[in-house]
């Protein structure tokens, strides 16, 4: 699968979106249609992300592995990779060096 | 001075740019008439950056303090203020929490 490396004619929020420490930062912007997404880098780290609604994160650069919630399986991921998240509930992500991604809200 | 919370109608890089060991985390952008700016945040750090071309450093969330090379003085910064570093030259910052900034070419 190709990666997604622009987006054009996009609203951006300039104030960054920081959790964990900093392992993530991200920044939120929305589409011409209203449609809502963030891009960011996760740092190295072993973190666990919740989600309210659900997500499809696209890899944009570097790469992680991830296990979702009621699952054993550690995937991994790089540029070009997409992994779908179900609305309230949580992955587990490993990152060695950076995860750089587009957060969709499916 | 008010802060610039948005940008519309903005090409966005969806990988982000990343300095320092994460120290520093920014995304890039072009406007409409081709100027390029990014938006980031340096997390807790004393750090020095260097320039290529001027820039003036706007702060649009928590705050910092810089010093221009060939100056003593520390100056503090915080939302909505702003400051220029000249082309091919550096400035010392300190950041306690996190200093979120759109970075303007001059």
């Amino acid at each position: 699968m190709t990666t997604t490396t622009q987006f054009d004619n996009v609203s951006l929020t300039t104030k960054a979106n920081v959790y964990f420490d900093g392992k993530c930062v991200s920044h939120s912007f929305t589409l011409a249609d209203g449609t809502k997404k963030s891009v960011g880098v996760v740092l190295a780290s072993s973190l666990t992300f919740g989600t309210g609604a659900a997500e499809i994160m696209e890899c944009v650069g570097g790469g992680c592995e991830y296990k979702l919630a009621g699952t054993d399986v550690w995937v991994k991921q790089s540029e070009g990779d997409r992994f779908s998240v179900p609305g309230n509930s949580k992955f587990d992500i490993r990152v060695a060096e950076a995860y750089h991604y587009i957060c969709h809200y499916a």
